[in-house]
């Protein structure tokens, strides 16, 4: 176990009234004995043994002996516990919102994606389901529960999206409510009596549906993903991925890259918010493999005596979850399994901190409001 | 597994600038059937085996089928993993605060507790230091690490406190100071662009020792706690317990708690913040066992083959970690393995909160400030 110790000395005399702050940093390592057992002492343990004061020595930089450790155990790993049993009993918000044409299995993806009917699908356009005349935010909510881990999934969709005639500034009203729901977090924020965990309803992931033309971005993805990659994690995937031939879906993926490079469109992950060469390292894995082109279904097929999530036609099953048909898989480990805490975290001190820090320096600064009416509490 | 299901519809219709927002609350179960592997079966599975809609059921308050399941697994318990990472990565800090006369061994006891030279030990006090004549705050901070998990603790002395002939308000130095952690933190908060991740210099836990009189407290001990224990966390400990029989023990005990009692006054963990009943449970064992009675050393001996902290005698000697000679390892698991992380929450949503809004509400709020110049960036 290594032991890394910065030692600073703040002295604050308080005399007349007056608060003198000293800052005094010493980069100091302290190197501990390490702590041999000897089974045949039987008398005091010399001196020698115990831990050495802080002495300022190497400068912390330079490598530590691996060996030296502290007197015994104090429990500090304990911390992960602890937030693990806190996390457990409170619970977390995820919000995700699906933007594409009608058709392109959005609802049919997101229900894929938590194995459970998430999302509302429309079952063919009857008279009373037109596919409304402007673009509509419909929102539902669930909460579902994982190895004691609760999450209550927001599933955000917006109907309507470029299914018009006309489709000029379709992403406004989805821009618009983005920003309302940091609108709404600021204002709890501010809050006098401000609630001990602010309910989130603000989007953490956009995923956003290309249709598998085969060709290119269309005008209207580019327009969408200008706009919103600024304000929104936006993580854009090939739908219907299953009408693409090996050789269209990797030419098609690269032309995507290409276009959103060209446009200079940065989607999640974004480079610029790698904390580490580890992120980096982790995330540009991501960006080569990215657009994800998926496949989603929630009918059940049996293949080699296992149940499987797939689409059946006359030459074979499409296995949504089987990586060697489609990128399904990759999508759910990246958004759920490996990435999702992150989504949250860039959508809170990224675009969230934006939107805060413009607002603020527009209006001259908030004020703090002793009630909030119009916030509902989490009902998690 | 169980599956909980709440499922609220919001629908927003964007039309004529205007945006429309219902809410329905509707509260569902949606009961799956168990995902069963039938080895025989080789065509498509009949849609009942498929998850059903969510449709209103009975509410949730009702007992849920205990062998209910979704589809699969998914992974929202790998948020856990996920942010057990990003606490890896990033540390947390830790503030500790020790309160009480000279002699009472404080900085022994927290150089026991975090088994390092975390706290100065004055050895005998020369010409050059002398007690101080009026209180005085001195900090110190370590990053101490282990399974990888880095801490950066500092701890608050404060010499001086009750050596004094006349000490009347020689807690005011100590309160104006956790104060001042609080605006510190206030005005950070407020900033325009303020940091990812603001240093935290508020007191998380104030050890208040008490003097083994084997009497009772004395006036300067409840005045300390009466004008602290609404600011800061106070965790109020007998010290040098080694001087007290068992039975003394005991019984000035349960006369500290009384007189606590009696004085209204409430220590860490407050009965009014409890959660839940596993929390009241759980902190009312620590209630009981309240003020824990301490002996501290960071001088090793052997005993049984084994090292051990102790404090040797002529009539032998006192283990540190024995649970049967003292209460320090119900102290230290206590306030290391298993509160730590509440009390930072305590620390933030309570008492931080109480300041917070005092001080909006006396000042008509603090306005944002584009620049935070006297804060300094946690050098974890």
């Amino acid at each position: 176990m290594q032991r890394f110790c910065k030692t600073h000395y703040s002295l604050m005399c308080n005399l007349c009234g007056f608060l003198q702050l000293i800052l005094l940093f010493l980069n100091n390592n302290i190197l501990y004995m390490q702590n041999r057992v000897e089974e045949n002492m039987s008398e005091i343990v010399p001196p020698e043994v115990r831990p050495k004061p802080a002495v300022p020595a190497k400068p912390s930089h330079v490598a530590l002996p691996s060996r030296s450790a502290l007197l015994g155990y104090i429990g500090i790993d304990t911390i992960i516990e602890q937030m693990r049993k806190k996390t457990m009993k409170t619970g977390f918000d995820f919000n995700i919102m699906v933007v594409g044409q009608s058709g392109l299995g959005k609802s049919t993806l997101v229900n894929t994606l938590f194995k459970s009917q998430v999302s509302r699908r429309s079952t063919g356009w009857s008279r009373d389901e037109k596919i409304p005349k402007t673009v509509e935010i419909k929102s539902v909510s669930h909460v579902i529960e994982e190895g004691g881990v609760k999450m209550k999934l927001t599933v955000i969709d917006t109907p309507g999206f470029g299914d018009q005639i006309n489709n000029e500034n379709c992403w406004e009203p989805i821009s618009k409510y983005i920003n309302e729901q940091y609108e709404k977090f600021l204002k709890e924020e501010v809050n006098i009596a401000r609630k001990k965990r602010i309910p989130d309803t603000r989007i953490h992931c956009c995923l956003y549906f290309i249709s598998p033309t085969g060709h290119s971005l269309r005008q209207l993805d580019t327009e969408f993903m200008k706009h919103l990659s600024r304000v929104v994690n936006i993580i854009p995937i090939i739908a219907k991925s299953d009408t693409l031939t090996l050789d269209e879906k990797t030419e098609f993926k690269q032309r995507v890259r290409k276009e959103l490079e060209a446009c200079g469109i940065e989607c999640y992950p974004q480079k610029e918010f790698d904390e580490d060469m580890e992120d980096k390292s982790d995330n540009d894995k991501i960006r080569e493999a990215m657009p994800f082109a998926v496949v989603g279904s929630d009918k059940e097929y049996q293949a080699n005596g296992k149940r499987i999530l797939g689409r059946k036609t006359a030459w074979g099953v499409v296995e949504v979850e089987n990586p060697n048909h489609c990128e399904f898989s990759l999508l759910r480990d990246f958004m759920i399994r490996s990435h999702l805490q992150d989504l949250k975290e860039v959508t809170h001190n990224i675009h969230y901190e934006t939107y805060r820090a413009k607002r603020l320096n527009d209006n001259g600064g908030l004020h703090p409001i002793s009630s909030g009416q119009d916030t509902q509490e989490s009902n998690l």
